[in-house]
């Protein structure tokens, strides 16, 4: 962790073709940054690093816009204000946004919101209670909508945005299975988030087979983080009317060929399924009320969360190729600093 | 057209593997039917083949039953009730319902619906203001919802549910583009039902240029007859919070693998784009209004239809199979008989 006086700030090398690796990513030294009027100086704290990251180093058109060769990568983010230029904050505050993969960042005021050490720790903000606690909340309540007595299937279920997801669905009433990377992330599932069933992806061969047993009724709500052959799995076992969030799909990120499976649409046909995607920016006029709903669930106990923390900001880069791997369980985050005031 | 007094019925003798052929159909001499206590015996006046049929024809469950092999091939016709045994209707009336592929059939009077030839001629019953436009009308006004100024596309656009949909789309405002199969049908949509484009698919090599072309904007609604390689073409040029109706998978009907294509899902999570499956019995409830709203619009001009129409119910196997080769325009039926009465 640094606390000299200059600036490490993560540039984006060269835009990677397939899977990034250490060369799409730059280590650059540059001067603390002074705010303009109504920004703050703030200092990272905790950083997020997610799959939606790998959207942004494309060239290409996306939801968001690409980010420059050369130019300094960004995140959702947790930190201290050291500075404020009238941006409506004071230094010491806790505070979160989207700052660069850096020490420090200069952020409009407008762009911040405050974080309240006292309803959880910080780091929630850029978890549970941040951007992906609040997709897995509105995809659930909005996009796949289960049921009392429904079957909701999610992958990337031991993640940042599936393990929250689960967990709503079985606070609706759903009967709960997940798909995860490892027996310890299905362990996770079962035991501590109280999944009705996890399913190793990695040791299972037959997704199909896995789901039949694990879902025998077949599947009513599908929350899809991950896409691909799962994903060809659960089509043919949807009910009618069945509804499908897509919320990621990062086996496909890092494909250099456009991606081929099963056509899926006939299946749509049978059972009148719906599938949508979504973005959770769509829902920022609602953040408050769910920011609020997923504090009283963790002040409950009725929402689990775990963090994968990977200390220092020069370790960055492989907190988030780790991503990939699946090596993380719950919010991946990389430990930036400590709070000073 | 058979005036005799036996009754030729159209049995399934075999389960198609790939493309129907004439092996799949078996014309069988039957008696004429007695109709049972709240049974009337109808004779087919106008039967209507469909690709739907394709499905009904597999071993494997779907949304309807499959026909066993060696049982009287069903469709949707209108006929003359020749004999009601407390049906509900005299001789001569003219009713819609679903038949045999025969000349005559026993149907429950509850499963008949009166024909008004007043309204339009009764052969529409079975195409505009029948199962075709009723699906037409639900796919526009419920599912893809295209609003002025958007731009609707539409597979399948010269046949019976694809000409009404387009029409439909053109009456909210939208900027209708359309595929069809031959320049014949692209001069119907363009000159005759009013479509802003039609692009023939069978003389067209790249459809991502023609879309580009006949709607640079993109596409904010899509109904989708057909599927495959169009459908491809549609996906990446779908707008945010584009809608897409799945109405019919035509080009895939026939597979005998299951067909692959490329990957969809990651479009909808950048246009966070619905895609929805629909049948048209699912509206029932509401099949009066529909159909009163169809009437209108054809008795005012707003509604154009035309129609395929093979003669004799011992060509109903070459008018279904001509519909894999795109051969109607318009709804394609079956004249099986003329009224009597």
């Amino acid at each position: 962790m640094s606390d000299s006086d200059t600036n490490r700030v993560f540039l984006l090398a060269e835009r990677p073709t397939g899977r990034p690796d250490e060369d799409t990513f730059d280590l650059a030294e540059r001067e603390i940054p002074e705010p303009g009027p109504g920004e703050a100086l703030v200092r990272t704290l905790y950083l997020s690093v997610d799959p939606g990251m790998r959207g942004r180093m494309r060239a290409g058109e996306s939801y968001a816009e690409p980010w420059g060769v050369g130019d300094p990568l960004q995140a959702r983010a947790v930190g201290e204000v050291v500075e404020s230029n009238g941006a409506g904050f004071e230094p010491g505050d806790v505070v979160a946004g989207r700052f660069q993969w850096a020490d420090y960042t200069t952020v409009r005021g407008a762009d911040l919101t405050a974080v309240d050490p006292d309803v959880a720790p910080i780091s929630t903000y850029v978890g549970v209670l941040g951007a992906p606690g609040l997709t897995a909340y509105f995809g659930v309540q909005d996009v796949t909508e289960p049921k009392a007595g429904e079957t909701f299937v999610v992958t990337g279920a031991a993640g940042a945005v599936g393990s929250v997801a689960g967990q709503i669905a079985k606070l609706d009433g759903a009967r709960v299975v997940g798909f995860a990377g490892s027996d310890e992330k299905v362990e996770f599932l079962e035991e501590d988030l109280g999944f009705d069933a996890g399913i190793n992806y990695k040791t299972t061969d037959d997704y199909g087979a896995a789901l039949d047993e694990a879902a025998p009724g077949g599947v009513d709500a599908y929350f899809d983080n991950v896409g691909g052959e799962i994903t060809d799995a659960v089509f043919p076992r949807l009910n009618v009317d069945a509804r499908v969030g897509v919320c990621g799909q990062i086996a496909l990120y890092n494909a250099t060929e456009v991606p081929t499976g099963p056509r899926k649409l006939t299946t749509l046909i049978e059972t009148r399924a719906t599938v949508e995607g979504f973005l959770v920016y769509d829902y920022s006029q609602r953040f408050e009320e769910a920011t609020r709903k997923l504090g009283e669930w963790v002040q409950s106990g009725d929402l689990q969360y775990r963090e994968t923390v990977t200390e220092g900001l020069e370790n960055a880069p492989d907190a988030f190729l780790g991503l990939f791997d699946g090596e993380n369980i719950g919010k991946q985050l990389v430990k930036v600093g400590d709070r000073r005031a």
